[in-house]
Protein backbone atom coordinates (compact mmCIF):
# COMPACT_ATOMS: atom_id res chain seq x y z
CA UNK A 1 0.00 0.00 0.00
CA UNK A 2 1.34 3.03 -1.02
CA UNK A 3 2.31 6.10 1.69
CA UNK A 4 -0.24 9.29 1.05
CA UNK A 5 2.02 11.72 -0.60
CA UNK A 6 3.52 14.46 2.31
CA UNK A 7 5.20 18.10 1.50
CA UNK A 8 9.22 17.87 1.80
CA UNK A 9 10.63 19.87 4.68
CA UNK A 10 11.66 22.61 2.58
CA UNK A 11 8.39 23.07 0.93
CA UNK A 12 6.31 23.07 4.58
CA UNK A 13 4.28 26.55 4.19
CA UNK A 14 3.70 28.60 7.80
CA UNK A 15 0.74 29.39 7.31
CA UNK A 16 -0.97 26.17 6.25
CA UNK A 17 0.67 24.54 9.59
CA UNK A 18 -1.34 27.15 11.48
CA UNK A 19 -4.18 26.93 9.56
CA UNK A 20 -3.99 22.75 10.55
CA UNK A 21 -3.28 23.76 14.14
CA UNK A 22 -6.13 26.16 14.50
CA UNK A 23 -8.79 23.46 14.77
CA UNK A 24 -9.59 21.92 18.39
CA UNK A 25 -9.32 18.47 16.84
CA UNK A 26 -6.29 18.84 15.07
CA UNK A 27 -4.66 20.37 17.93
CA UNK A 28 -5.81 17.18 20.31
CA UNK A 29 -4.21 14.73 17.63
CA UNK A 30 -1.00 16.79 17.44
CA UNK A 31 -0.77 16.75 21.51
CA UNK A 32 -1.46 13.15 21.33
CA UNK A 33 1.52 12.63 18.64
CA UNK A 34 3.56 14.64 21.00
CA UNK A 35 2.74 12.65 23.83
CA UNK A 36 2.85 8.99 23.02
CA UNK A 37 4.60 9.16 19.45
CA UNK A 38 3.18 7.15 16.95
CA UNK A 39 -0.64 7.49 16.76
CA UNK A 40 -3.84 5.23 15.26
CA UNK A 41 -5.53 7.04 13.05
CA UNK A 42 -8.81 5.99 14.95
CA UNK A 43 -6.84 6.53 18.39
CA UNK A 44 -9.32 5.56 21.39
CA UNK A 45 -11.79 7.74 23.62
CA UNK A 46 -11.60 10.25 20.78
CA UNK A 47 -15.47 11.33 20.12
CA UNK A 48 -15.12 12.22 16.53
CA UNK A 49 -17.16 10.77 13.44
CA UNK A 50 -14.33 8.26 11.48
CA UNK A 51 -14.73 10.71 7.99
CA UNK A 52 -14.36 13.88 10.14
CA UNK A 53 -11.22 12.41 11.59
CA UNK A 54 -10.03 10.71 8.27
CA UNK A 55 -10.59 14.90 6.90
CA UNK A 56 -8.42 16.06 9.79
CA UNK A 57 -5.56 13.61 9.62
CA UNK A 58 -5.34 14.72 6.00
CA UNK A 59 -5.33 18.35 6.46
CA UNK A 60 -2.48 17.17 9.18
CA UNK A 61 -0.26 15.53 6.59
CA UNK A 62 -0.58 18.02 3.94
CA UNK A 63 0.06 21.03 5.77
CA UNK A 64 3.50 18.83 6.76
CA UNK A 65 2.96 18.47 10.62
CA UNK A 66 2.72 14.22 10.33
CA UNK A 67 4.09 11.63 9.00
CA UNK A 68 2.51 8.36 7.51
CA UNK A 69 3.13 4.79 7.93
CA UNK A 70 1.13 1.92 6.60
CA UNK A 71 0.51 -1.01 7.96
CA UNK A 72 -1.66 -3.40 5.87
CA UNK A 73 -5.19 -1.01 5.76
CA UNK A 74 -3.77 0.60 9.13
CA UNK A 75 -2.41 4.29 9.41
CA UNK A 76 0.00 5.24 12.17
CA UNK A 77 0.90 8.89 12.12
CA UNK A 78 4.00 10.77 13.62
CA UNK A 79 4.48 14.14 14.05
CA UNK A 80 7.86 15.24 11.87
CA UNK A 81 9.15 17.66 14.78
CA UNK A 82 12.73 18.09 13.17
CA UNK A 83 11.35 19.20 10.01
CA UNK A 84 9.40 21.56 11.92
CA UNK A 85 11.59 22.53 13.81
CA UNK A 86 14.41 23.32 11.29
CA UNK A 87 11.68 24.81 9.40
CA UNK A 88 9.80 27.13 12.16
CA UNK A 89 12.27 27.14 15.09
CA UNK A 90 10.57 26.81 18.25
CA UNK A 91 6.63 27.33 16.87
CA UNK A 92 5.81 23.73 17.27
CA UNK A 93 7.10 23.55 21.01
CA UNK A 94 5.57 26.72 21.87
CA UNK A 95 2.47 25.69 20.76
CA UNK A 96 2.59 22.26 22.21
CA UNK A 97 3.67 23.92 25.87
CA UNK A 98 0.95 26.25 25.70
CA UNK A 99 -1.80 24.36 24.98
CA UNK A 100 -0.49 21.85 27.83
CA UNK A 101 -2.55 23.01 30.83
CA UNK A 102 -6.17 24.14 29.33
CA UNK A 103 -6.72 21.59 25.98
CA UNK A 104 -8.18 18.06 26.47
CA UNK A 105 -8.18 15.56 23.70
CA UNK A 106 -11.55 14.32 22.38
CA UNK A 107 -13.87 17.08 24.33
CA UNK A 108 -15.30 17.32 20.64
CA UNK A 109 -14.84 21.51 21.66
CA UNK B 1 -18.13 56.15 19.20
CA UNK B 2 -17.85 52.49 21.51
CA UNK B 3 -15.05 50.36 20.89
CA UNK B 4 -15.41 46.82 19.57
CA UNK B 5 -15.56 44.47 22.02
CA UNK B 6 -12.10 42.35 22.67
CA UNK B 7 -11.94 39.19 25.14
CA UNK B 8 -9.84 39.46 28.22
CA UNK B 9 -6.48 38.26 28.77
CA UNK B 10 -7.62 35.49 31.09
CA UNK B 11 -9.64 34.44 27.93
CA UNK B 12 -8.15 34.10 25.18
CA UNK B 13 -7.88 30.76 23.36
CA UNK B 14 -4.76 28.93 21.52
CA UNK B 15 -7.19 27.02 19.06
CA UNK B 16 -8.49 30.83 17.89
CA UNK B 17 -5.28 32.52 17.95
CA UNK B 18 -3.94 29.70 15.93
CA UNK B 19 -6.95 29.43 13.81
CA UNK B 20 -6.50 33.60 13.29
CA UNK B 21 -2.79 33.74 12.09
CA UNK B 22 -3.51 30.53 10.09
CA UNK B 23 -4.55 32.57 6.90
CA UNK B 24 -2.16 34.40 4.74
CA UNK B 25 -3.92 37.75 4.64
CA UNK B 26 -4.24 38.04 8.73
CA UNK B 27 -0.79 37.02 9.04
CA UNK B 28 0.45 39.59 6.81
CA UNK B 29 -1.58 42.03 8.93
CA UNK B 30 -0.01 41.24 12.06
CA UNK B 31 3.22 41.35 10.46
CA UNK B 32 2.36 44.78 9.45
CA UNK B 33 1.70 45.89 13.35
CA UNK B 34 4.43 43.78 14.25
CA UNK B 35 6.81 45.59 12.15
CA UNK B 36 4.67 49.28 12.30
CA UNK B 37 3.05 49.18 15.70
CA UNK B 38 -0.38 50.68 15.23
CA UNK B 39 -1.99 50.24 11.63
CA UNK B 40 -5.39 51.83 9.68
CA UNK B 41 -7.64 49.30 9.13
CA UNK B 42 -7.22 49.97 5.13
CA UNK B 43 -3.42 49.98 5.12
CA UNK B 44 -1.76 51.30 1.63
CA UNK B 45 -0.86 48.56 -0.50
CA UNK B 46 -2.66 46.10 0.42
CA UNK B 47 -5.17 44.37 -2.79
CA UNK B 48 -7.96 42.85 -0.50
CA UNK B 49 -11.19 43.87 -0.21
CA UNK B 50 -12.40 46.22 2.13
CA UNK B 51 -15.39 43.99 3.22
CA UNK B 52 -13.10 40.76 2.93
CA UNK B 53 -10.65 42.96 5.35
CA UNK B 54 -12.97 43.86 7.41
CA UNK B 55 -13.51 40.49 7.99
CA UNK B 56 -9.95 39.61 8.96
CA UNK B 57 -9.98 42.37 10.96
CA UNK B 58 -13.22 40.97 12.73
CA UNK B 59 -11.51 37.63 13.15
CA UNK B 60 -7.85 39.19 14.91
CA UNK B 61 -9.64 41.26 17.13
CA UNK B 62 -12.04 38.39 18.34
CA UNK B 63 -9.46 36.06 18.51
CA UNK B 64 -7.64 38.50 21.13
CA UNK B 65 -4.62 39.01 19.01
CA UNK B 66 -5.82 42.81 18.38
CA UNK B 67 -6.59 46.00 20.02
CA UNK B 68 -8.47 48.71 18.44
CA UNK B 69 -8.64 52.53 18.89
CA UNK B 70 -11.62 54.21 17.16
CA UNK B 71 -10.92 57.92 15.59
CA UNK B 72 -13.65 59.43 14.42
CA UNK B 73 -15.07 56.78 11.64
CA UNK B 74 -11.48 55.24 11.04
CA UNK B 75 -9.77 52.22 13.21
CA UNK B 76 -6.49 51.78 14.23
CA UNK B 77 -5.15 48.43 15.45
CA UNK B 78 -2.11 47.17 17.42
CA UNK B 79 -0.88 43.73 18.54
CA UNK B 80 -1.97 42.43 22.05
CA UNK B 81 1.71 41.49 22.73
CA UNK B 82 1.76 42.05 26.14
CA UNK B 83 -1.44 39.57 26.40
CA UNK B 84 -0.43 37.10 23.85
CA UNK B 85 2.93 36.36 25.38
CA UNK B 86 1.78 36.35 29.23
CA UNK B 87 -0.87 33.65 27.85
CA UNK B 88 1.12 31.91 25.05
CA UNK B 89 4.70 32.50 25.69
CA UNK B 90 6.96 32.90 22.77
CA UNK B 91 4.20 31.64 20.47
CA UNK B 92 3.53 34.99 18.63
CA UNK B 93 7.64 35.64 18.77
CA UNK B 94 8.22 32.44 17.12
CA UNK B 95 5.70 32.69 14.24
CA UNK B 96 6.96 36.16 13.94
CA UNK B 97 9.92 34.85 13.27
CA UNK B 98 9.38 32.07 11.30
CA UNK B 99 7.36 34.46 9.00
CA UNK B 100 9.69 37.34 8.17
CA UNK B 101 11.96 35.53 5.33
CA UNK B 102 9.43 34.22 2.75
CA UNK B 103 5.88 36.05 3.95
CA UNK B 104 4.90 39.14 2.19
CA UNK B 105 2.19 41.43 3.04
CA UNK B 106 -0.03 42.67 0.12
CA UNK B 107 0.60 39.79 -2.20
CA UNK B 108 -3.16 38.15 -1.46
CA UNK B 109 -1.70 34.76 -1.73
Amino acid sequence: MRSPAEPKAADLDLVAVLHALGDPVRLGLVRLMAADGEVSCSPPHLNVPRSTLSNHWRILRESGITSTRAEGKARYMTLRRDDLEARFPGVLGTILTAAAPDAAVGQGQ
